[in-house]
């Protein structure tokens, strides 16, 4: 059995919905379907969740909002009617919207968030509507119905451990299920939304909960690319990558897999397939458990940039027990989290993301860093990059750390810092964020270009 | 005003003191003199110490002591007989080791302590009435009436700031004034030594309390190496180390200089020039506040071992505030300390000196971290050492660490770990402990020998 995901660009239009349907129903295993709602059919486009915050907007200010309802229901009615399924659908969305609005309209922040969903929602229905009008058994199923519960944290919602009772008996009905992406229900009966790419984590948790063979993640691409493929020309489509690995890469920018979305099949170590609705024979990237590595530790390259450095030193730190523990309780005391804490022997360096240090925030951690830990300097480095060379496998081949910095020195990038632990997945690397691009190319081209390879045994 | 320390070596025999007072009369602003207990003579000899070691010890077993006493005596007296001194001294010298015998014979770590020290003070006594015999005005200080006064810490002693205030008076009196090094008084009045390399902390303290203008600290070595000399054949030498490099040096393994014995002199920023008691024409290595950069970003390299490394990842750590405080505190709990924590996403490892987790202790942190922490994985990695390339002004050099890693991969070192925040004056690289000297011997040779660099201009 496979859960077979379809993200926005997936099912943006008519002409989608079909390759969609094709996809499905060419798989008797791909019994459960879960879709974004729809994406933009070209670059200027709306998306559906932007039509649906428009309406939102207009209601909460009180305003009449009749013409982005309006909006709403085009575009729902455009592809149904070019789907030919029985218009009645369209009066359902009609009045599940209206019965939205009417519930929440007092509420504006869970009128926001029940209309967002209700893209997904409304969406699921056509899905079903237009498999059941090709003669498939098919059937919307709604996340309450499913069993998918959360917290009641709009925006944020987060899978409780009751769904995994209920969610096992899908695997007992019959038929295609077609389940609305995005958002789950509280145990007091609302719909709340995950967090960004939440699609991917409904896929993920119905994966889970009917401990799918394979969970498939459709969208617009062949396949999970090594690298930005804005930075590089046709770069290097990943074949197999592992969870671990996918986590690191999304941490560090990539944005094709939400981490989160990641961790329900991760536990039960069910594999995760990303493919391409409009070329579903490409066999996509399997992210998996464990890969062989052989001549490929490096799987992919990623960089993000926003982040800074709070840098502290101290003559003889290094003696001092609890020096560290309590830098970092002073940054938890300010609900920072930090991300890396390279150090010499008088020094240490605390990387985090720079939304943090608000001014209020900074003045206040640089007060007590130097009151409390009294330290002999103390100074932030910001506009920093980190970037990401990422593969299991890579701490025990030689060479890789040569390959990547003779790769900076090359660019001529500046190394402000380097973090590699033991027994590691990736290689972490600080360079001032406008030597960023430069930085993902030239590591890219050394892991991934042959031309620019060189081989260690020739140099003597 | 200079103050000029003399190890062990540099005062193991007659002729030895006849170099030594040469140079101290060479130069009038060498007024302070301290001195260590005389070392070996030639590779099979005993050090002083060690024969005041063995007397404590026969001491403390009630036994005969006669034997020992006699060949502490005995190296006091070749040296005394050999400089034609007149012999009264020796009776002093008698005198004093039986009366600390007296004093403290029911309290043996007592006794150990103030017999050790008194292989400094003697030898003092003696350089004193060398350099009066030879016509020079020079006067024997006790570190009391010196005003070294130390925390009643036997073996580990730390100077009160009230040095601070009596030091000073040093530089009003006349002569040459020949300290002991290695000991100081507690407020009580007790004998109390410093640490291992205790001398060369007097040396420091003597010459922060006078504000010398510099601390000569002679030694058998025309310089300090840029690498053990045990692993490379004519190492490079150091014309000048800063302050903080000498400390990242000592800590990782160099010997020559004790770090503690820095603190004084540093936060004065009295330079201090390591020179060789047998060619005192040669220049030495000056450690000073700053040095300029140049083309020599890199002064020295050093390696370690002992050291293990704990591992522990958990998905989604990342996110987890608090997590990183709450692992160091689980050790600072433990009194473990550390010296890095590198890290992943999903991981951290900290690395720490070997001989700190005992089974039991091992036993108790790995059980602590699992259930308060809920770690997905735990696990140590033994055997370790660390590898580093010191200078400062490296974090401004772009190509440092391609130099190194490729050095590594050239001397077919894998890499544990590489570690070097912002604003570094090292750079930190763990390699399995069998991997050490052909790691060090890899670094020196591509920082310092020509022959094996690459310019990697010349690399396409």
């Amino acid at each position: 059995m496979k859960v077979a995901k379809f993200g926005g660009s997936s099912v943006a239009s008519a002409e989608k919905f079909k390759q969609v349907a094709h996809i499905v129903t060419s798989d008797k295993e791909r019994k459960l379907v879960v879709v974004s709602a729809p994406g933009k059919r070209y670059g200027e486009d709306t998306k559906m969740t932007d039509l649906l915050i428009a309406l939102s907007a207009k209601i909460q200010l009180g305003e009449d909002y009749v013409d982005e309802f309006g909006q709403v229901i085009d575009r729902y009615r455009e592809i149904v009617v070019d789907l030919s399924i029985p218009e009645t659908i369209i009066t359902d969305i009609i009045t599940n919207l209206q019965s939205l609005i009417d519930l929440h309209k007092n509420d504006p922040f869970r009128l926001l968030d029940c209309l967002k969903a209700s893209g997904e929602d409304n969406n699921a229905k056509v899905m079903a509507a237009y498999l059941n009008h090709l003669g498939f058994e098919a059937h919307y199923v709604n996340p309450k119905e499913a069993g998918i519960f959360v917290s009641d944290e709009p925006g944020r919602a987060r899978v409780l451990p009751l769904s995994y009772e209920k969610l096992p008996k899908l695997r007992e009905r019959s038929g295609i299920l077609v389940i609305p992406g995005f958002f789950g229900y509280s145990e007091e009966g609302n719909m709340v939304t995950f967090s960004r790419g939440g699609s991917d984590i409904t896929g993920s948790i119905v994966a889970a909960g009917v401990k799918a063979d394979l969970y498939e993640n459709f969208t617009d691409v062949d396949a999970i690319y090594s690298v930005d493929p804005r930075l590089v020309e046709k770069p290097h489509e990943m074949k197999e990558v592992t969870y671990r690995e996918m986590r690191e890469l999304s941490y560090a920018g990539f944005s094709v897999f939400h981490d989160e979305a990641l961790e329900p099949v991760y536990k039960l170590g069910i594999p995760v397939c990303v493919k391409n609705t409009n070329n579903p024979e490409a066999k996509g990237t399997f992210i998996v458990a464990e890969r062989p590595h052989g001549d490929t530790p490096v799987v992919g390259i990623a960089g993000d940039k926003g982040f800074c450095n709070i840098h502290v030193s101290k003559y003889l730190l290094n003696r001092e027990i609890g020096f560290g523990r309590r830098l970092l309780e002073i940054l938890e005391d300010e609900g920072i989290s930090y991300e890396h804490t390279p150090s010499g022997i008088d020094n240490i360096s605390v990387i985090m993301r720079e939304h943090q240090l608000t001014p209020d925030v900074e003045k206040r951690v640089f007060a007590r860093i130097e009151k409390e830990l009294e330290v002999d300097e103390i100074f932030i480095e910001r506009d920093l990059a980190m970037v990401m060379v990422v593969g299991e496998g890579m701490n025990s081949t030689v060479g890789i750390a040569a390959k990547a910095t003779e790769a900076f020195a090359r660019a001529e990038v500046n190394l402000e810092m380097i973090n590699q632990g033991s027994s590691e997945v990736s290689m972490m690397f600080g360079v001032k964020a406008d030597a960023l691009d430069r930085a993902v190319q030239a590591l890219y081209n050394t892991y991934f270009n042959s031309m620019y390879s060189i081989s260690y045994s020739n140099i003597k």
